[in-house]
């Protein structure tokens, strides 16, 4: 099944916006719903392909069949850009500048590098593209003709070691896909980012997803062992063992390098067993900074739960926990902020770890608000990006982003993104709603992750950059890092340079030249190009 | 203090051989002791230093005094190469070939960028020097006048965050240092590897170094949260947060460059509380394999002790775990493989983790031995080096190596290295006592560390070399990795590059030019030279 192509998921599960969302947008950020919705796939006609046959007979040829390079326009359409915001907003209004040549589809590492050796001979750049879930432009390269190269062929499990709890995917194997195959072996990743449904192990690797379940289960970046990654120059294979002192850490040069480098044909990663048991609960406290508190007592303490999320006051009140439930509880004014913790694990282990943070919760100032939060905030915890899809098609504008910093930065980066999203939109005529909640803690710092509501402007994309950039001057100010799991792509390239530092960034693009020295991979994305 | 120059340690702890162990090189090996000593200092000579007046008053310059920059026999015969024993053995015969010119002591980030804007100046190449302390020939650069860059003025604790726990130490803190430091405000870094008494924080940046203590503190690459850089391009800082999907890890790069990329200034890292409770305990296993399989079941399945190795049967039986013991326990025939377990925390977690531990333990076959054994190995942990110097004083040699691998692969990999090692010292007429132990342990896999003794042959680096190359290629062949937590220098260094690959090593090398493009960072060390 492919992913709606002008919003997120399945087609099947899009659905009109709520009433109770409806009157929230009413009454808090003053939205009148209108209808602003999307062109129809048939309505839109990317420019034809200035790729000609030679160029399309050598990828034929490179992938074995004509059938695996698609030039149609739909193909074309739906490899265009990826899932952030302003992305929905460019392709519901038919903007295909960024439309690739064409889609091609190697089913091998040895393939891989056949399609990097045709596009470098007919001066094509190449993007990378698993599950095309990308909310940072990482698949809008900055210039030039380029093939979107989908990896949904690479599809393989490839190997399990039972033993060392190890485990061989392709890179174009999607999250469900990945976790079915483990568990016909009881085996599972446990990594479960809000892009689950879709993005695929490719796609983590290159971005360094993080999922739900990372207290437990760790990052994605730490649950890979090793990487195979296909380069115009050749083949990089890493991870002989879990660690190793011999030179700087290959797979972290890896990892993150978001297709710049190379593409990754395969991830050795870590598996546990299947849980047995499951538990999730919901917590309130009485204000972020208690609650933050008290997430931190765990982290750095222990135990440490499996997933561990706290909403802010406004996300709260809002519901965005739940996303279900977005609207229905407003006017509680004893909402407080609502944590989410969930133990996984044998059953008495989870038991005994799950009575021990309980303690330490309540100890720190937490009230137990039993499973019914908890399962809720499960059951709904791929929900949120759908009701994105309804709200633009109201008039209103909806968007995330998120960072990381230590713990003692944490309060002054909480107020600092706040304030830039809020002023900058306040000041442009459409007072935001800004929403946040730590997803993932670590013994010296976590992440923050904001949502942002408000009114469409007359010009969406436009309205919103300033914000956008607003932010992320926010973010470098008060000692984030530029991203904490979205990763860099194209948006972040500028703040990431800056974060990062010339030099450093120098020493990436050393890199970079030397596996790819026509600069086909990815340009733009990123790094700067030349 | 400074260390024994011509061997290991504080050098009113250097003692004779026991007798129990000189029983033991008879009865085992036959080796009957002769005289082999060290000469004496006073009888070396080292080469005068080729660089000029102008060279030494610019490096005086760019650290502000002449008194820091040292050219006396006996201040470059103290940097001349490590602790390897291929090192002790020609330092010990007054082979100077590696001398530096001078040694440099800078006292500030800034410094150390002057002494490698000198260096690069009057063409002398730089050594990072720490505690001195590698095994891998990582102080030997492979050609030219080089200085070495003694970081041991830069010995501060900058910062203490108890919020975010984390602290930031310079480079030149010892770890008895660092950790005074640390207690003094109640925390603790947790990073006790055999070298601890010597071994600076810069040190256990560049090479990626593994304490004692690794099952429960992580290794020392997992503790680095920030790095500062100084290169001959500038300056790269690294670490806004605890993690980030900005890009590759850059600290992933610094972390094992070993010098070849910069000097590093400053070294942000995670501590901890101290723990108030410790509790070490010895374990029986009738076999390598048995014991192997209970430390697996630990590492995958938890709880994890903060200690955890286990001794081989021929480990076991000469009583290396306990260097004050060896050779006592010898003939004993149900000694099998003694496994220590070590406990730290609170009471009340320690506690309930080591009874939890125990039962994994009990059900996987072992036999607890009580406190005493664990007591005593915690007691000897650092003392193994020492015994070294006594052996080489009688015509014995010793030496050890390590490496890592998945766990499928773990009881290959140690058969392999044993019979590398094994015969190519028979077949030279040396037959060798081969011991090893599982000393760091993962999810995915485990660490080997061997220890070799035999008789020393008539030119003993030479002797030796040759089964240190068997055994290199046994790690390969057998999938591990070159180094575990020792590092590549320039020992490891052509493995190194088979082992990453050509291409790999390619990518590094044009980071190493975008840093230092006049190779004057450890030439040789970890990269090959042009």
């Amino acid at each position: 099944m492919d992913m709606l192509w002008n919003g997120w998921g399945d087609p099947a599960k899009a659905a009109p916006l709520p009433d109770s969302v409806t009157g929230l947008l009413r009454d808090l950020l003053g939205v009148k719903p209108r209808s602003t919705p999307a062109l129809a796939l048939e309505d839109i006609e990317p420019p034809a392909p200035t790729a000609g046959p030679a160029a399309l007979a050598a990828l034929a040829e490179a992938v074995g069949d004509a059938a695996h390079v698609r030039t149609d326009p739909e193909s074309r359409i739906r490899h265009t850009r990826g899932k952030s915001t302003p992305d929905l907003l460019r392709i519901r209004a038919g903007d295909t500048s960024d439309v690739p040549q064409a889609v091609v589809l190697p089913a091998t590492h040895e393939e891989v590098l056949a399609v990097l050796r045709a596009c470098a001979a007919h001066g094509l750049a190449a993007v990378p593209f698993g599950g095309g879930t990308s909310v940072v432009g990482g698949l809008a390269p900055e210039r030039g003709a380029f093939v979107a190269l989908d990896l949904r062929r690479m599809n393989r499990l490839l190997d399990l070691d039972t033993v060392s709890r190890t485990a061989v995917l392709q890179p174009g194997l999607r999250a469900p896909e990945a976790e079915a195959l483990l568990a016909e072996q009881g085996f599972t990743l446990g990594h479960f980012p809000q892009s689950f449904e879709w993005a695929s192990i490719g796609g983590f690797a290159a971005a360094r997803s993080s999922g739900q379940a990372s207290a437990g289960y760790g990052r994605f970046d730490e649950m890979v062992l090793g990487l195979t990654l296909a380069t115009p120059e050749g083949t990089v294979e890493t991870g002989r063992a879990p660690r190793s002192a011999a030179g700087p850490d290959l797979r972290q040069l890896i990892l993150g390098s978001e297709g710049a480098f190379g593409v990754i044909t395969s991830v050795t990663v870590r598996v546990r067993p299947l849980p047995e048991a499951r538990i999730y609960e919901g917590w309130r406290f009485a204000s972020f900074e208690e609650g933050a508190a008290a997430l931190r007592r765990l982290a750095q303490d222990g135990p440490r739960p499996t997933v561990l999320r706290l909403s802010d006051e406004t996300e709260t009140l809002i519901g965005l926990a739940s996303p279900d439930d977005v609207g229905t509880s407003l006017g509680r004014s004893d909402a407080g902020c609502l944590a989410v913790t969930g133990y996984e694990g044998t059953p008495e282990e989870t038991a005994h770890r799950r009575e021990r943070a309980a303690a330490v919760l309540t100890a720190a100032g937490g009230t137990p608000l039993g499973a019914e939060p908890g399962e809720r905030w499960a059951h709904g915890r791929f929900s949120a990006p759908y009701l994105r899809d309804a709200l633009l098609d109201v008039g209103a504008f909806a968007e995330t982003l998120e960072t990381a910093a230590f713990w003692s930065r944490v309060p002054e980066l909480y107020a600092a993104v706040r304030a830039a999203l809020t002023d900058t939109l306040t000041r442009a005529g459409t007072p935001p709603l800004v929403m946040c909640h730590i997803s993932h803690v670590y013994e010296n710092g976590a992440s923050l992750y904001f949502t942002v509501v408000s009114a469409q402007g007359e010009d969406p994309v436009a309205h919103w950059t300033p914000a956008k950039h607003a932010a992320n001057e926010a973010v470098l100010a008060a000692g984030g890092t530029i991203s904490h799991h979205h990763g860099v792509g194209t948006d972040h390239r500028d703040w990431y340079v800056r974060e990062a530092g010339e030099l450093a960034v120098e020493a990436l693009r050393a890199v970079k030249r030397r596996l790819d020295p026509d600069g086909l991979l990815n340009p733009g994305v990123l790094l700067p190009t030349d």
